[in-house]
Order: C-alpha cells, then structure tokens, then sequence
C-alpha cells in the first residue's frame, strides 16, 4: 500500500548527477524508526530555482552535492560553523522557511578523527586538493593537528589549500615515515584508476593510520593495502555513513545508533 | 522496505489547503500498475516559486487546486483547450522541461455529459458561480446544450458565467420542471450546508438528471433525494475520480480500466 500522504515530511538531495545511497540510505531508517518522512535525490542545472523549490514547497531538508556545494551559500538564511569554516555546504536545514546551511562532511571527518583517537603529534599527509580535500584538511585544523602537507600536482589549489588552514604544500610523495596518509583524489574509485594504488606500498607499510576517502568501493586498493599490513584503517564509507546519519539526525530530529547508521549504510550500499 | 529510488518519477499538486484525495488516488494506482511514480501533495503559499520548483527538480506532472487555477496561467509553456476555455489550470504536464496546462475538471464533466447521453435539448439549471461553474457551464456549452441558466445569488459573477457562455442568469429557483440540475455550489458538503437540499425537493422530482459536483460526502442531501426519487444521478465524486483519472493518464501515459478508477477513488476516500 502507498506509504505517502500529505503530511508526509519530505527531504531531498540536489546534484548535477545523484547516486542512490541517499535516497536508500534515508528511507531504511524513515521505515527502521517509522518515520512519516521520504527522501529523494533529484538532478537539476538549475539550483536558485531548486532552492526557491525547497522554500515554496517546504521541504524539510535538502542535501546538496556537487557542483552546488558552494553556491548555495548565496541562497540560504544561515551558515552553521562546519560550512563556513570550509565555505562549503551538503546540508540544509529548512526550520519553517529559514533555511540554514551545514557541512556533515566535515562533521563526519572530524568525528572520525575524534572516534580513532588520531595522536594530534602525528604528521598528517594528505593527496588531494578539491572541495572534499578542503573538508579533511580543516577537520584535522579543528582537531588540533600542527603537521601537515597537502600532497598535490596543482600547486595553485595546493598551496592555496594548505596556507588558509596554516599547512604546507609538496607536489612530490615524500619519503615514507610515520603518521597518518589520507587520500582525497579518486584513485582507487570505481572507473578508470580502480586498481591503482593512491600512496606507494611503502608508504603504507611506513604509516600508523590510513584514511581512504574513496567510498565505492569500501575496500579500495589503498584500504586492501593497509589491512594486509595490519594497520588500522578509516574508509570513505564510514565517512559517507557517518555524514548522511548526522543529516538524517538534522532533518528529523530523532537520533540513531552506530548499529542503525552501519545497516542503513549497508543497504544504501547493496544496490 | 523503501519504494523509492533516484530515478522515480514524481507527481505533485498544489494548493493553499491540500486534501490526502490525489495522494492516495494516484499512488495506488502506480502500485496497481508497477509504476516507479510517486505523488505527494503540497501547500504553498508561493505558486511562482513552487513552479520554478517544478521546473528545476523535473516533476513530471503538477496537479493545480484553489487559490492557484489561475495564477499558474502566467508560469506555464502552453495551454491546452480545456483549460483556455475557461481560462483555469488544474492540471500541468511537464516535458522534459515544457510546461502544459489542461483542465481536466472540464473533460471529466464533459465526458460525464457524454457517458450519461445527457439530451441536448433539455434545458439545464447549475447553481453556483465560481470556478467549478465555469468548468460546469463551458462543459454543457460544449456539449450542445442551447438551453442553460446559471442560478446565482451573486449577480457580478453570476450574468458574467452566464453570458460568457451565451446563456441566461438567474437570481431566484425557476418553478419545477424537467431537465438537468447541477448544483456547483458548497451546499450539501460536510461542514455547515451539510443538511442542506440545493435544490427544493420538487425540483428534483420534476428533474431529468440530479448532478452534484459535492464530492464529500459522495451521497449529498440533494444526490440522496435523487435517489429516493429514481432520478439517474451524477455525482461529484464520478467527476473527481474522473478528472484525477486524466491526470493519472496525462502524467504516466498509461490507461486505466473504469474498475481501476473506481477502486483508486474509494481507496482514496477511504481514509
């Protein structure tokens, strides 16, 4: 039988080119805690008219994925700490028409930091140097890190990555040493650099922590990597995971435990 | 488990105070037919924006209620004929961009006109004179009826109708006689007319054809006295099935058996 009605709460996710994670991810916890809400991930090239959607029919949340995570600042009532220390947003939040814009990425990494107890006296290498790159390495600011490059071939996003959060850029992969590597490209993504590896196996066997950003699949080359040597690893799933759920705890208000965020993640996957 | 996907089509409608009618009418029928559609009803307070909406998240279908039949005119592509005739929207197709209006409260009284083999030289008496009216009264003028008075305590509203369509208005009840009786006014819905006949009971007697366009309840005073008269009736529930049947049609290109309409519609007012 149809689940919807009229007063059903509806949340949304804009992009240029949505997946399905959401959309699954969302409604198995609406129906796990019985929820009158749906979710449902919608393409569009038109995000002022997108955002004039979200206030006229009043939805209430509206996550947002590329290429809009920044030009939605313009369009919104508020911005939490978390989007504006990256100047970039995933979140909104629709209160009665004012609309306030968060970063759950950043929010995500940074408890994943927190979670893994991460030693802030570690030196932090990080390939990368796009919105996602931006998310990770203020995260690592936020969590009190002091050594830190930003491991990048374009010197101009580089640099200008590393210097706003007081860090340094190198274009080379340094000799391997200790601390924690995090890979923020999408080598070791699904697609055409599915099999490559984003750090060299020396460097991984060097290192106390690896952090893989990549989330399909779970298991890249570099996470592999890292578990045949025994490392302790975080993955771009528990990243993903972990965003979606403080957006979902935004939206509704109800909060879900770490074995509810792990099945939702799951089936959000399984597709 | 979760029905909807990145992929599946949505329908809206929009209002200032939405019923769960259309809700429930058109989502059981995308699950008697395996259709990867939803609907969901909408209230807004901003149509423009609300339709930049409908643009920008490509909402395949946009059904249009009070106050807002006509307002959409202006935010529309094109116009069918049925709702240029009179000049109001309840329905909008969306074209891979392109906006359609129609009014299919208009072909659903047409076709009830025609199904009903409804004599074209009875004269005919609607009371009422709003925007159901014009559906009402353009319906018959379509149909080839010569003979029709508008009833109407407004006389503004009421001679405007009337002459729009070449008939005659009238302020008072003409003494009994044969022919078709519409009442397009609130009278008989529940709430406060809910006991109230909109016809006097002799003008029912002396009637051909008893229509009510009250759909709540489906049994009005005047259709229940009808009945109890053996007059061939029909009712406002017939034209609301009908009307959402079009849209249905419109919306997802598929046809629907009058048995499928007649069950969505009792599932939708079963609630």
């Amino acid at each position: 039988m149809p689940i919807l009605n009229k007063d059903t709460t509806v949340c949304i996710s804009l992009s240029g080119r949505p997946s399905n994670i959401g959309t699954r991810f969302h409604n198995f916890l609406y129906e796990e805690l019985g929820l009158d809400f749906v979710y449902k991930a919608f393409a569009t090239d038109d995000i002022e008219g997108a955002i004039r959607g979200v206030r006229a029919l009043g939805f209430r949340g509206c996550s947002v994925s590329m290429p809009f995570k920044e030009a939605v600042i313009a369009l919104v009532d508020d911005i939490e700490p978390s989007a504006a220390a990256i100047e970039s947003v995933n979140t909104i939040v629709n209160d009665g028409g004012r609309l306030t814009a968060s970063n759950t990425d950043f929010e995500a990494v940074a408890t994943l930091i927190d979670d893994h107890e991460l030693d802030t006296a570690l030196p932090v290498l990080v390939r990368g140097s796009g919105g996602m790159a931006k998310a990770v390495v203020a995260a690592f600011r936020h969590a009190g890190f002091d050594d830190l490059a930003v491991l990048a071939r374009n010197e101009a996003a580089g640099s200008a990555l590393a210097e706003k959060y007081g860090y340094r850029w190198s274009s080379e992969e340094p000799a391997p040493g200790p601390g924690v590597i995090v890979n923020v490209t999408p080598v070791g993504m699904s697609g055409p650099d599915a099999d490559e590896l984003a750090f060299s196996a020396d460097q991984v066997r060097a290192a106390d922590v690896v952090f893989d950003v990549v989330a399909f699949p779970a298991e890249t080359p570099l996470i592999l990597e890292a578990r045949a040597a025994r490392k302790p690893v975080i993955t771009g799933a528990d990243v993903i995971a972990l965003q979606a759920a403080r957006q979902f705890e935004r939206y509704t208000g109800a909060s879900i435990t770490p074995d509810q965020i792990a099945r939702a993640s799951e089936f959000s996957r399984a597709e």
